[in-house]
């Protein structure tokens, strides 16, 4: 397995973090162009104007230069410097205005005044700037030349996929977003975690399963895969996650899918838990404010999409400002969380569905080689009990991760038991 | 909407005190008429001897003079001084016994000695007295004269019903008992405060539900009421709730329906419980002993029918007795109760199951005017979560108080954000 | 009832203790013919080499001598002083080894140095002798002389049954093993507590249930037995149990059916839980280890089986050892375990389905002379709550042990109340 060291993810971080990024527009480009040496990316423009279900995709937004000359003749609020300080779709503007004026279009955070807000008004003709409450404070009166050089164009919507297959052609789905600017947590670390995710996977030996990666802007990107993908992932997709705000240190947060109980679900939860005691982690239910998994979860798709989060959205002071930044996340963070992912791609790799061949009693394992007899045990620990439940629960109504629960065994020893018996003739799969 | 005076419960109650009610008689005629002046009643005469399911309707009760003429010339047990001192239903009886063969009818509780027993003998010939034990103790020895001057004739047992009308067919059933003599909490209270119910309801500009309003004679008068409505209740009613016991200051008891998870069960605990740090609540699991939820839960009909009340039947010391009287209860009680019943109604009505139109990934709220953008937020806090939380779970299979309950959203906000909804054409109605 | 005396199950503890029992062979055919003095058993001999599923009946073991010389001329391990010194349906040999050579035949437990284990290689050809660790640190070196003259027969494997016929032809399945040698919790105590509880179900005036007892050796007599009465056991069986470990006095264990909610859960689960305050118990989930549960709960029967035990198999310090002998047990214990399994009887015999009559309205108890006029008050008390428990939930959809689980209702009051409404026809019986 390719497992990504930690200089890795800061090279990648620090490629990334400068491009200015939005729903639409050549820094999405750029990102996925990055992303694709981790990932084999397949682009899909959608054109702007395209109707995706109840919405409309935005044109796309290029961004020249943008600033402000202050009464003293400084530049202030730079684009250039501080991706933030532009809100973002904002439509092009040239001129001249008071101090006073110019405050209707800035916007910053009196309760946290050393932080720029993060804004966008991609569906509403608007300009703005962001900037700190400090810095508003001290905008001298008398007039300011403002310079809003952008683009509205009609152009499209970068969305990206890798299909990584396997055996079978049942699917996970794993997404993340690349419209946010110079946000750490929220969002660049979403992408590059999904993107080491990939290469971990892709360097496997074979994989039972279909991995689906898709990278692409919050809300409408999702919104318009599904319009393009969603029948396919209604038949094909088992488990799905979000990756979002998986940068930060803090304690993993599962947010469960709009069902509860799906196999995204309980494989989720089966990793965390049995990891309780190093890494305490806490289950919120579902609710309908977050990101993608309000699209995936909508009632016409209720897909098996979860997200395994660290601090989560809006629940951390830093959202949103440019205090969500490189120093509010740790690169060991990311890597936990990729471990933490590909431990449940694990755990769904496993979790099969078996049928006992022989049904009525049980089958005698001594005569196969599988039961110890006087003459030594060469037979792990539990294994014995392992292959027990297996045979007493493959019963079809079971798959491995129901049994693990019911028994309290460990997953990876009631796979092995699994392919023991598979191998000895006395289980056969069942593919649902 | 109509709310009642204290002074108004007080004189209501007043008036109806004194009036001696049985099953079946001139009381219960005189009762419902005194409540027609707040309530539209329609009587529906069951003449004795109609045999309905199991029973038959008793013969008439009529009460011209009871009263004893002891060894000393004092007229004592007057029925005209406590309706309870006569067995309702005693058959007419004129003699002279002596104190030991008099002793044989008459009736009193060795461990409550101030208190007058309240007894019935509807179905079987006797006659009687109540009294108090410490009474009877110093009754003298000697002849007494009895007269019992009563007449039971094949007459009419009443029940009345009131049908408020609202915009669907839909109804909610409020059923009280009006065939209690001079007691107060159980039942006297009951049949007033469903009948200022109904105004305060009558008084409402719309209502999207029917209000079917029954007083009858507990076991009897429900039982033949179900066979002359159960068929029309089966197929109509939503919900229902017996009023009893509803006068006393004490907290809400709320006693399920046999079926324990009826939107009548749904209801009413939503109601207590939102309320429940000013008023403390407790829920009873339905059992067969009881009002009339015995006849509407019986399980050829197992009807949505639960109870709310104060202190419940059976379990407090002045429970069918005269101490249950003015003193006992409380017209700030009955005022709080009819309260209770009141927003109970009112989450009824908002109770009703949508289907979000769009289905397929979120409706596109900004350009509908329903979400905030960047120029001002003129929504309620929290109304942008009630309506995702609404539009995420209008599937048809959640009705507003399964959101409520999932959400841990206030009914009212959710309908509030589900009428927006419903005007900005992104949710419908479903019928059940 | 014909209850047993503690000096009886004594006699015949002591009359069966000697006797050399295995899988198959006289010492099972001894032992049933004495179990026949109190169960009159009908013997199903299995010919050696019959398949049954998965499985093949081994050879009939015959013992005729067994035992080692020492270098000193000593005999020891001599199989006629203790049973278990020989492994099971070990193969006949004759030799001299050396000390080292017999080693490789020898069994102890270094961590119970005073027990002989118990051995047994029915399906592997071997042989072999088990002693304490004590003694096997003091054999001498030298050569001894090995003695095992037995035989290896195509006999055949003794299963045996009765069935105790009621008037129904729905069956209770009481199942024990007859294939331990010296051994007393597990098991020669579970043989001889079914047959008396044979007995004294068979001392009732009548049973409802027909009881089906049968003395089997562990897991190929099972399976066997279900090879030729699985399909009947299916279509017939409404609860069974392993008599297995209930000899001593430890606390009561029950180990769930594989089901977990079936029957023979509920009862027994009843019968424990009524008398937890004077005997604790504890309930264990099913789990695939254990005894003939495993195969009567195999996924192709899911039979609904479980087991009342004391000190459970596997989790007490002198199971399957020489410890768990005569002194290990008590004779009361066996006779408390009699006693909660003939109340298991009880309740199932109980355990029947009725149907309210009339069901719409309740049925009027008065006119019946079941409910208490002013005349007097006969009834016992709770009767009447009862009765009214049994008229509410005899919908088709409660048996007599769901009403007592969901009343707190006792079972007995609540069969007592049924047989009064039954025999004044306002219940029936409703047939599954």
């Amino acid at each position: 397995m390719h497992k990504e060291g930690l200089g890795e993810i800061e090279a990648y971080f620090d490629r990334l973090w400068p491009i200015n990024r939005s729903i639409a527009g050549p820094g999405v480009r750029k990102t996925h162009a990055i992303l694709s040496e981790l990932v084999p990316l397949t682009s899909i423009e959608v054109p702007s104007g395209t109707v995706c279900f109840d919405w409309t995709v935005p044109e796309e937004w290029i961004v020249h230069e943008a600033y402000v000359i202050d009464p003293g003749g400084r530049r202030i609020l730079d684009v250039a410097e501080n991706n933030l300080h532009l809100v973002s779709h904002s439509i092009p503007f040239q001129g001249r205005l008071s101090r006073e004026d110019l405050d209707k279009h800035l916007h910053s955070l009196p309760d946290k005044p050393s932080a720029i807000p993060y804004l966008i008004s991609p569906y509403a003709p608007y300009w703005g700037f962001c900037l700190s409450h400090e810095q508003r404070c001290e905008l001298p009166p008398g007039y300011y030349e403002v310079t809003v050089n952008t683009e509205l164009i009609q152009g499209s919507m970068t969305i990206s996929e890798a299909v990584l297959e396997g055996d079978e052609s049942e699917e996970v789905l794993i997404s993340s977003n690349t419209c946010h600017p110079a946000l750490a947590n929220n969002e660049l670390c979403g992408p590059i975690m999904a993107a080491f995710l990939y290469r971990r996977l892709a360097s496997l030996p074979r994989r039972r399963l279909t991995y689906r990666f898709v990278f692409l802007p919050e809300t409408i990107g999702s919104i318009a895969y599904l319009c393009l993908r969603g029948e396919h992932l209604k038949s094909h997709m088992i488990a799905g996650y979000i990756v979002t705000c998986v940068g930060d240190p803090a304690p993993f947060v599962y947010k469960r899918s709009r069902n509860g109980r799906t196999l995204a679900d309980r494989a989720a939860e089966h990793v965390l838990t049995r990891s309780r005691e190093s890494r305490p982690f806490a289950i919120r239910d579902f609710h309908p404010l977050g990101s993608d998994e309000r699209q995936y979860c909508s009632p016409g798709f209720d897909l098996p999409v979860g997200s395994i989060m660290r601090s989560m959205y809006g629940t951390y002071e830093e959202y949103h400002t440019s205090l969500d930044n490189r120093d509010f996340i740790k690169f060991e963070a990311i890597q936990e969380s990729i471990d933490v992912y590909f431990d449940v791609c694990q755990i769904l790799e496993q979790n099969v569905t078996y049928r006992n061949t022989i049904m009525f009693g049980e089958p005698q394992l001594g005569k196969r080689g599988l039961y110890p007899g006087l003459g030594g045990r060469t037979h792990l620990p539990g294994e014995i009990e392992a292959m027990m439940w297996v045979l007493s629960l493959s019963d079809e109504h079971h798959d491995l991760l129901a049994m693990s629960q019911r028994s309290g065994t460990d997953m990876e020893l009631l796979n092995r038991a699994a392919t023991r018996l598979l191998e000895a003739g006395v289980l056969e799969r069942v593919k649902s």
